[in-house]
């Protein structure tokens, strides 16, 4: 049994939280959170330790590993500390906002062999990930052709948006990491264009795009293209679709539930999407730790480490870079 | 070049005309309605022949087959007189409503090598008929279980309810065929129950019923099930299912239009199904005809015969038994 | 937070236990088995007691409410001792197969005000659930019929066929009640069709079948209609379908994941479905704890009751009559 | 009734010829072809004048008005010709491969009142046009986002491709089409990225693409992606979607039939989508024929004109502007 402690005990930390009480080779070890109710609860509920500061989670020798769901100011920190304390690590997206902080984290940790796996967990949605297995079991023949659509239900408070770090290191970071996953070779070129029509007024205020498309092209040509919204009154829209020369593989959308109805002025009309990431990935956020136990207790790397949190990163400061200069961007010139 | 004349310039006359306009081995040889202006109309519009008589019509050296499209009555005597004529003939359903005057008919033309084709139209339909072809290919193995579901778009006029000769004479009887058609051997037990939902007044009034289901079992133990309505707001419902100890096939409905919406309180919302046979299975009479000529041309029995349609009146006698005496009736028991 | 033990610590009971566990208004007060080491096992990975006897565990004051998971012929006996220790209860389905002793159970019990729900966990499954709310709120107007596809991914083993008490009561006795859930009257009359095709050998050698239609009506009219087989090679096809006179609401199936391909040869496969009930119906056992707790912190009757239990069993011997003596059979005739 | 004569028996020429006879305000007036053998033929099976001359056609007084579906090259000619002979026309896209050529007919034309009516078709498709009339009626508010998925079955033949014109002039022109029918509003960005996947030595030999992404945006900042491939296998992939602030309409794919197979290793396996543009857009030509008589019969501008023809051809120019300068061009650059 792996025992995992989990650092923040917000939407996403309890629900970590519970995904490892529920593993079958895992063990939640304990739980912390700055704000301490949230903590207290937590611990209450699952019958757990709750530390009092993070120090103590990664100084305990009760704690093999840790899951880092605080707030992403502090995952860079958190990161280098989980490294010195020898705790292998699954640390939530993104690794910061920053390029310049994160390879300041990647030279503090340079040389380590502590495992670090970063939280993009949509690799782990099964649909998505069939597609990436449908690729390379060759059901398609050689890709072509990626379309990611990928729009939120609604617009995110003000607060949020404000330390979002714009959409494209915000939101479409996400997308950034699923075309490399989907393309399985690296972008080269990134074109965007970018619109306010969601909340012109919020987008003007913070620089922002609430409506956006990236291409990318790969050195062999491969391409993706990403359409981003931040406003899908229908839900949670995430789709991922790969053209090969010998078909086409789609990762399809999900609903709430499996209900159609049908009247005089239509037909299968089906409820409402999945509404947001808790709901849509749940079996990937299951899966993610799954995976996690696996790479630990197995000694492998984990299958999504910090050098694909920095690519996404880049992927977004070129598309930024695009978007300015109404021009295609060579990944080179950002980094 | 096949020259047919077509009997009944009705709405399903007119279309079968237009089909044989088009078809690429046929010609329309002319059109005959009783009533005048009907057969006037669609002459001058294709630019053919009307032909005053039926007879003059059956004597006509320029036709070389013909189509029966005529109200129901007439079509037994008109199948004599095509046979007494050597006019190869496409019949459309049902032969009579009386199983008596089919019987009579069938002793009428016994002998004939004069090719006798059936407008079972359904089996014609690319959906259906793949089901069939899946089957025949192995694709779900052995079949055990084949659901038909049916039901119009809404109730016909009380002048047509009056007319029809009950709903299983009328309605099912399509299903039946169907049954026969992807079961691909005889039904010998067939078992009904029919309520009065859609129109209870009028449904007593001529002693018929508007919502049923039939089962049906063949020796082998295969299983059919028909579920009617002839109320479905959504559209004219026609879905054919069959399950075999390999897999499934199902023949799904179809749309007025493929494009469906998305808001905040539905996805996928599509348009009704299309609202009634001349739309429904527009492919399927046009395939029917392109079986006649084949057959025709290659001297061939045509793919749905005189016995089809005598087979299929029985299992609605089988059904109309059942319903009455509550209890599973043997389809020997009524013919 | 209500404090909840659970008898039978096999695959359903592990799941209701870790349902309890996660549940935000209970708690797992406790396990049960009368195999130790299933016992042993789970009360280890969820840190919660292991209970000794049954009788300790109805007589434990930490133990507010029961879930009894054990072996069907356990049930009535674990009813009746629940109703004695006051503890409201969660049992799974059947209640028993011998109507006798459910009629037995009925009177032993008879005037208690103890909660007893019973685990007919397809009416809290969203989908189908969603059908029976879209009636309820006049979206398809006055219901007329109602198909209910349920199939097995594949036999059941020998032993289990062998204690399975038939497919009526085994298989049908969830069909029986989604129908009466879904019409919203009780079946007055039942009529069955059955035969023996994905494995003959067997259902003769046990005088079962392993296909079959039932067709049931209401009093007013309605009609149900299940097709059931006890092979589906694509997984377990489970679908809800009503027709009303304002139009139609289906639960649809549901797969493995949502991943399309598309190649030359044909377009949207999908995965198989979800394979067995563990999978499919894990949010209806999610969503049948939260309605247990719900019932007993409101003290309100379960949505399932004991008579629920007893009704669908009814509608199983009626089946078996109708299918034996080849006619439609009056449900009154039976109990 | 409307005399339409046809110019060119070539495939499309021949079903518009049908499509014409077939209308119930339209009669074929006779047709050309300068391969007289295909001319005599469609005149021989539809029974009508063929004409000798282009010019006997234009100067008849049985004709009407003119349909134009002969080699792309003679378009301009044809329109100067048929304006001169004040005979309305429906032409075939493009009007020339030259903007410069479509420029000097523009003058050539100048002031007509003649109608000319510009074959892009897609307009007319039942699932593109409900699209936009979902946007019209204000279905999903807004429109922020179209996605138009355009891709040929397979790559046409060399002799094809060298007087083609280039993907965007050819191919995507119609999607340039589609995107300023759905936008509403016109294009002033393009941004476009190409590659050669498909046939990388066919494409470098005519400095050609298979595999392009455009990306357009409108002065309010609507956005709309068009993906082309010159290869799906799975058929003709015609698929365009729009979303608004207040929900998503979307056209989708058709498919050959409607019968869908579930196996032990998938479900819902159909058939691949209709193959080529005689197929998938059949309902969408007749439409295109009924648009243009009814233009004609009320005196009315045909709902696609001339200068759309030249709108897209412009979006062309802009998109190859853009790819060779790897940057977003205002089509304002380009004419």
């Amino acid at each position: 049994m792996l025992n995992i402690a989990v650092l923040g005990c917000g939407r996403i930390g309890r629900m970590h939280a519970e995904n490892i009480a529920k593993h079958p080779r895992a063990n939640l070890a304990g739980v912390f959170d700055v704000y301490e109710p949230a903590a207290i609860e937590i611990a209450a509920k699952l019958g757990v330790t709750r530390f009092e500061t993070a120090q103590a989670l990664f100084a305990s020798i009760r704690v093999d590993a840790v899951l880092i769901a605080t707030s992403t100011p502090t995952h860079a920190d958190y990161i280098e500390q989980a490294v010195a304390a020898k705790k292998p690590m699954l640390c939530e997206k993104p690794i910061d906002l920053s390029l310049d902080r994160v390879d300041a984290c990647a030279k503090a940790i340079s040389g380590t062999d502590v495992p670090i796996m970063l939280g993009f967990v949509r690799r782990f949605d099964p649909g998505h990930r069939a597609v990436r297995k449908a690729i390379a079991a060759g059901k398609i023949g050689n890709l072509h052709q990626v379309t990611i659509t990928s729009r939120d239900p609604g617009l995110a408070p003000e607060a949020y948006i404000a330390e979002s770090g714009g959409i494209f290191r915000d939101m479409t970071i996400h997308d950034f990491d699923m075309a490399r996953f989907i393309l399985g070779e690296e972008v080269t070129d990134v074109t965007a264009v970018g619109s306010r029509l969601v909340a012109p007024d919020l987008m003007t205020k913070y620089d922002d795009y609430d409506t956006v498309v990236v291409t990318m092209v790969t050195a062999s040509g491969k391409q993706a293209v990403i359409t981003n919204s931040r406003r899908a009154t229908y839900g949670y829209d995430q789709r991922v679709e790969a053209l090969g020369d010998l078909g086409m593989a789609v990762s399809e959308n999900r609903r709430i539930d499996n209900m159609t109805l049908h009247t005089e002025t239509f037909t299968a009309q089906g409820a409402p999407l999945q509404n947001f990431f808790i709901d849509r990935y749940a079996e990937a956020f299951a899966a993610e730790i799954n995976s996690f136990v696996d790479a630990v207790e197995k000694g492998e790397a984990p299958e999504v480490g910090f050098d694909d949190g920095r690519k996404a990163l880049l992927l977004a400061e070129a598309a930024l870079r695009s978007l300015a200069e109404r021009r295609t961007v060579n990944v080179s010139e950002v980094g």
